[in-house]
């Protein structure tokens, strides 16, 4: 656990992170100290706590949290309700407990260097104040950027680049030729630049097209443990700057994710596939091949995207659980559907035939 | 393979296994040697075979094995059809299998130490009756249990702690701080504690809430190969006693899995999701965040679960397949399913309006 | 990048690859020079592209591209049109174009030797042409035939077998017993022969059969990166020649998979499932256990099969994606499908129950 900061302290941190964008009104004791971050349910003296979502007031009056930090009318409501401990008064109190975390985080010092039982190639360039971990493996060429850290066990491949204050946890992988920007984090066990799926069938076979473009990952780039990009068959794979990738993810070759755009838990995105910026992909969704995905999409979970979507919205298509006899009753009928339609148009027939019946006012499929 | 066992040597490893649990009756030749399992269809002399299901009686009749477990009515039937060979009656049988196997496994005889090429820090504390393998790492203050096993490659990272004979396949990663309990096996390319994915929203980046919390695993567990478990954001992941997870699964952080529940390949458990005890999820399941999966629920595959289950049962939420022209049709139809649904109330109304129409029994929607 | 090629020594490379199954015809300069391969609409001179599909001839003639390989259609086509470049005609312009990148891709030259950084058990056979890469582990009795990589920490349990030109990338790993053919590519993060995942319920726990197969893969198979294949229970679970696995698939125990199908990302496949010859599966495809899949059957993405498939065919399952607020009301129509069903039962009863009414074609359910 970081040193304590009092509620002054920290607001001001919370606001130099924020470069501006954010400004903190202190309710109550600035004082306060403050050592650590926690939920409203859990929180105790010396706790950070956050309300942002008013359905959660009482929870805020009766948490136990040294200060909390909300929004200026859920302030109003919880001291007209009798509030005594200290408030931080914010338009983004989610945002300002995220950079609050950050201030209390223990702190990192990284000791460049490399470990005596790493395996760097004599022609990579190390920044000295660089860290290479123990068994970390770095092969020719391989470029690593000053602050970054290339945790226990990782790989960079001949030629990948490492940009400045990035760090590949035990085990991630870079290969050959491949570019990460700086500051990013790099998860355990995520591949960076293996083969993209590309083969031509011929004769009953599969011949395979060689894989020689790259990945390009820009700025402030987070990819998920076990998450695998594949490279380029002859151009890049890109992902933009401040992309988010969670865990199991797989992204296909030459695909392009925009920036800032944040992809949950076990999405597969096959080849050539242009993500937006700004889209939010829900976990385990599946994006075919060859599409484009207009910027600020929002694509719910486990939705199939068969085709490309120009318009910027939010997007569904999952089949709703329910009771497993419910279920095979509905995909009974299901697999009927074209049917009980056209049933239904028999009906409309039968009943326009009877002059003496009241028409439908829509028929128009 | 290991030594063979007579039938009735077996048996009593078998009931000592299951500590009384189970009783086994034999029927035909204690002394039968057995060395190994194997399935009905090829198993040959010297083969344990079991029948659990009364619909293969006839390949327990055909079977080569030496000797057969099963239940009474099945071994009654059996001789009554004229089977000669032992037979070892047991009311489950296929637990009772499964311990014959673990008997009749190799025995794996670990010498504890550590390996020359292993990395373990000075701080680390390792038991001298456990095992760290050629090229593992081991961070400082980590703590191996006695009889624990870090293979090849594996990584523990500061402060992670294996309990008593569990054992990490080569290339299992535990990363900082995190616990994993006594006798849990951890398969290869796993990776227990990577961060959480936690960001807030602001001016159009996404910033990052640090995961300080750890996973702790209890005993008992199983970890499929390349399966990712989260820390949590402020408190912890956990997996409780006995869970059993298959390969390429994602656990958000702040999850808690159930003791003995049971989790097939590729399912995902998006973050603060809570699986009760003794669930059942089939393979490539999702489970959205924050909900709540009640005891004993059991989910089919490839389900998504969109809100709470409060009372156990039985949940299944997939798309029949169907040769793809009948899909086409039938997802055309789907597509505009409500205005289906407008159709048939339009139908009923202008019935309704025709005195001389007998009514619907129901119209409630 | 390799040495160029004239147009005329590419087109004789190619045929020397296809083994004269495919014949080249050349239109234009015979001695234009080529040195890597590239996409229409980058090319430049150089380059070779290829146009497989008509809709492209555009791009076609106006391409950079110093020559295009294509079908004799379209480039009878684009000399009508004016095309004056350097024209590879052939009846599998996609094949031939994947043989040409293959000769132009760079030649790794594969030194043998085990780099002084590895980890070679003594009893290891590792052939003197093959290559075992830094910090990589190879255990006791593993075999390593001529020409084969074994990639950066990558690993090989006891008595795994790799067969000749294989190549492991880095951190692939193949577990103890299992076999490799020749001239396959395992990516990074690949797991070949964890345990499958068998346990018997008993007394509320579950208890483990040890997993005692292999994993056994023919020639010519490519593992994607972080895809996992499971041992079998008993015998073994096998990959047949000329299979290509894409990134994150998961292969349960005891599951066959024929010769040249290809299965996309994230595909999952579960125990004792059997998939023909020459399938496609589309990515986040779910195939359930202990299923047969006809040969030649084609899947599309994101289907769960939940039963077997004995006849050759297209097939699909998953819910078509729209705007959320249509996939809301459709959901809910969908919940209570079989009771839409009855109500047109309903309607057709009634206006059968009137002589006066026409009939219905159709009401056979």
């Amino acid at each position: 656990m970081a040193e304590a900061l009092t509620v002054r302290q920290l607001a001001a941190a919370i606001e130099a992170q924020a470069r501006g964008a954010l400004t903190l009104e202190l309710r109550g004791n600035p004082d306060e100290p403050i050592d650590r971050v926690a939920p409203l349910e859990s929180a105790g003296p010396g706790a950070l706590s956050f309300l942002s979502n008013p359905r959660y007031r009482r929870a805020a009056l009766e948490s136990g949290a040294s200060a909390i930090v909300m929004a200026a009318e859920d302030a109003d409501a919880l001291q007209a309700g009798g509030a005594r401990g200290t408030l931080l008064v914010c338009v983004n109190p989610y945002a300002a407990f995220a950079y609050a975390a950050q201030s209390l985080a223990p702190v990192e010092v990284l000791q460049g260097g490399v470990a005596s039982a790493a395996h760097v190639a004599p022609s990579a360039r190390i920044d000295p104040t660089a860290r290479i971990d123990v068994a970390a493996i770095v092969e020719a060429d391989a470029v690593v950027e000053p602050g970054a850290r290339i945790g226990a066990g990782a790989y960079l491949g001949p030629g990948a680049h490492i940009g400045a204050r990035t760090r590949l946890h035990a085990g991630a992988r870079v290969m050959a030729g491949c570019r990460v920007g700086a500051d990013c984090i790099l998860h355990g066990g995520a591949v960076i630049g293996a083969d993209g799926f590309g083969f031509a069938p011929f004769e009953g076979r599969w011949v395979k097209i060689p894989q020689t473009g790259r990945v390009v990952i820009g700025d402030d780039v987070e990819v998920g443990a076990n998450t695998t990009i594949d490279r380029g068959t002859m151009g890049d794979t890109v992902i933009e700057d401040g992309v988010k990738l969670d865990n199991q993810i797989q992204i296909g070759h030459n695909c392009r994710i925009g920036a800032h755009s944040v992809i949950a838990g076990c999405v597969g995105i096959a080849g050539s596939t242009t993500i937006g910026k700004g889209c939010q992909l829900g976990g385990a969704a599946m994006i075919l091949g060859h599409l484009r995905i207009a910027d600020g999409c929002v694509i719910s979970s486990g939705t199939l995207v068969s085709r490309s979507i120009n318009e910027r919205g939010f997007y569904t298509g999952f089949f709703p659980f329910m009771k497993n006899r419910d279920w095979e009753r509905n995909a009974a009928v299901l697999r009927q559907l074209d049917e009980l339609r056209d049933r239904v148009r028999q009906l409309e027939t039968r009943l326009k035939e009877r002059p003496d019946m009241p028409h439908a006012a829509r028929d128009d499929s």
